[in-house]
């Protein structure tokens, strides 16, 4: 079963953890418009694309080596490099010497012992604006915020974003060919769960991804978040997150929702939401034990795996 | 045959060159008393072994593999990572994750399908002090210059080095067990070329490697620099190269001294030198054609295999 996973950050990685159990052939898609951290320090520094979120999903999906460690170690001190993953810096100078980003993350792969693929939503950096509203005086008032640190922090509400190419200024995006085609071939293709603006719609808003994902003949799944994420989407229901998600790609169809039985408070609120965009919802105890805001792989793999059989009949 | 070769950075890259031809058992027993450029940089703020030696010993021995080049690419632009080479990054993390810089190194190793071994002559930064003359009005003044990078481009001229632990302020350094170990264990041994102050007397001057290589069985081979180098031996004639090293190491006997003919401008001077220390001259045409100050591989190869051969009757 190829499963393509899209997102980036921390709810990628707990995806891509609950996918190892159900099939070997994951590839994930990973957004590129981080511009915070050690990322978003070697993005202005190189002009390559963010590679945390790279580097986190080639981790995830990696086999339990040493370089694995390396990669998420993280230099300290108070010099130059504190901060900077190991990793980040091996995928930055990978991409400069091979040129193309998605060799640049295969060799790295294979280094890693990676099962399945990663690839970026695109071969170049992206920039997310947001259309803001609570940040003036008149609640009405819009305001544009520029860049991902920037909208997920926000103390105002987000209502709609956008994506732009970093290099040529103001141009839509282009997809990574190969993040197309791995959409368009895919059995399953997994949206979410993570930061809901900022890494879980910026595929959606990729013109090529945003078809693919539309006329793919995969069965759709999102996974909704556990807990509302401080800043980008405090506040919103799990039902407004699908809202959300609609409203920024009004032709994706989705044939399930994924949801912690706990994080819902208004069940059929959410089944209504979900069957609107043409899904059944399932509501399961997908959380760690450990840390609440965290997926539990395992919780979350049996879920997906009864859902996706549900839908495909298998 | 078991050969242990000892320097660093370019001299030692030469040998290392010309040592793959001959036997596929090679250890390289590497300087880290560098404190300039990338691995000045790495050291002063991760307080971790001068990496870029080491490195250039691993891409010297490496396979024909793409890693190779990335270890070698150095980060351009005008930032924090500005000339930071991709290998020195790996190498600090590694050293950092895995703890002892032996399994690290052989980790690097394994990456870039080295053939051979790489090990640092200390597990520790080391600091080299030279006492130099000529840097004051009263030319018999003698000032203490500290620093690899001070050494090697004094305008003075220096007479003697020292070895400081870097981090035990003071304190004589400590060799590698390992390398220690391979120098006893090897059949033949190598000393040079390369910056004469700075990267092949460091190894006499570590009490444990300097006790190593005056009782080792092995054949001990000196080569000899094409040119006097700018700097550290301004002015040195061959066969004051191997003066300093008598002087740096009075036990040690040498079976033979390897130099360019070319280079040698009084050759019966310098066989006296070489005999003086117990060895045979060998002065072949050993220069690259494309420049004039590098070994050429293959020429030093073939001399180094009939100097040996006629010492162990090969």
């Amino acid at each position: 079963m190829r499963v393509v996973a899209l997102g980036g950050g921390r709810g990628l990685q707990a995806t891509l953890g609950a996918l190892r159990a159900i099939t070997e052939d994951v590839t994930a898609v990973v957004t590129v418009a981080d511009d915070g951290g050690s990322s978003g320090r070697l993005r202005r520094e190189l002009g390559l694309l963010p590679p945390g979120d790279l580097r986190k999903a080639l981790t995830a999906l990696a086999g339990p080596d040493a370089w694995r460690e390396v990669f998420e170690h993280r230099f300290g001190g108070t010099g130059a490099l504190a901060g900077h993953a190991v990793g980040n810096l091996l995928i930055a100078g990978l991409i400069e010497v091979v040129g193309d980003p998605v060799e640049a993350l295969a060799a790295a792969a294979r280094l890693l012992g990676v099962t399945g693929r990663v690839l970026p939503m695109s071969t170049e950096p992206l920039d997310i604006e947001a259309d803001v509203t609570g940040l003036d005086e008149d609640p009405s008032t819009v305001r544009r915020i520029r860049g991902q640190v920037a909208v997920a922090t926000t103390p105002g509400r987000v209502h709609r974003i956008r994506l732009r190419s970093a290099t040529r200024r103001g141009e839509p995006p282009t997809a990574c060919p190969d993040a197309v085609a791995a959409v368009l071939g895919a059995d399953v293709v997994l949206l979410g769960p993570g930061s809901w603006f900022t890494s879980v719609l910026p595929h959606l808003l990729v013109p090529e991804l945003h078809d693919a994902l539309v006329r793919t003949s995969a069965t759709r799944v999102v996974v909704l978040n556990l807990v509302p994420q401080a800043g980008e989407t405090a506040g919103f229901s799990p039902e407004q997150h699908l809202e959300v998600l609609s409203a920024h790609a009004p032709g994706l169809r989705v044939d399930a929702v994924v949801a912690d039985a706990d994080a819902v408070t208004t069940p059929d609120r959410l089944r209504r939401s979900a069957a609107a965009m043409g899904a059944r919802a399932w509501l399961d105890s997908v959380t760690a034990d450990s840390a609440p805001e965290r997926h539990d792989p395992v919780a979350l793999g049996a879920t997906l795996a009864r859902a996706i059989a549900a839908v495909r009949g298998g």
